[in-house]
């Protein structure tokens, strides 16, 4: 079974390779963290603890200039950085995707890292 | 191919175990059943067939309180009980999502049954 | 890794076989191309020329009477059509999902086709 939980940050970045993205600029970005498992006591997770630790991984970017921190602050650098942290504290992580604004994502999963 | 309706319910429920949760309180559940099979005449499934047989399996906890149901009624265990009455009438049901709330999801799968 | 992006267009379309979609009517489809691959300098694929690739095999139906074109115009049937069209243009493309209207979607994959 799996189980989600979504929660946004928002940040600054530009990106230098792309044309129109290469003035710093803005994004709030939804992140949707998954995790898999067994259900014990009728629950994969608790969806608080699932969100306080996604939370926790987020404030590494939230409120911040990602090209502070990123050589290349794309969807995919940020999502797969964001899995590798979460891993850490999640044992069961199936994915992350990370929604860059409303209508573009970049999903890391398991097998990709 | 695949095809999924979404459609909603609207719940009380308690859960005992979790800080805050202990309390009767009540959620609108979005439910999204999808079936996968082979196109017949261009079609998988009729959506509107396919929308009434998951209202009719979300029937049995629409507006009810669910803690009279469920020992745990937690999302998983609801996902998990609509997946098994669903694949009575599905033989192509391949996933039962089932958000609590807005944020946050369990999603029953044809291999956790 | 994953990268999607969504987009919309807008059809008219009746479905002769089915009670109540035979009189022509229309919808805003949402189309989500995924894309699979290798991130290379830090992208799978610049967002910006998924979202035109898309756009591109959308014209074809966008404004127009998806019935002048399909035999059945069923969302499985459309879909499956721009699945085939993307591929030519993207070796990556993983699936392609489309919502007719709202809360109903038929989603073409890799192996499907």
């Amino acid at each position: 079974m799996r189980v989600g939980i979504f929660d946004h940050m928002d940040c600054a970045h530009s990106v230098k390779a792309l044309d129109g993205c290469d003035v710093t600029h803005g994004h709030t970005y939804k992140v949707e963290v998954v995790v898999e498992g067994e259900m014990v006591d009728g629950m994969v997770m608790d969806f608080k603890a699932l969100r306080a630790t996604a939370k926790k991984a987020m404030e590494k970017y939230d409120h911040k200039d990602l090209s502070a921190i990123f050589e290349v602050p794309s969807a995919e650098n940020i999502v797969q950085a964001l899995f590798r942290d979460l891993q850490k504290d999640l044992p069961g992580l199936y994915s992350v995707k990370m929604w860059e604004g409303y209508n573009k994502w970049a999903e890391a999963m398991r097998e990709d890292i």
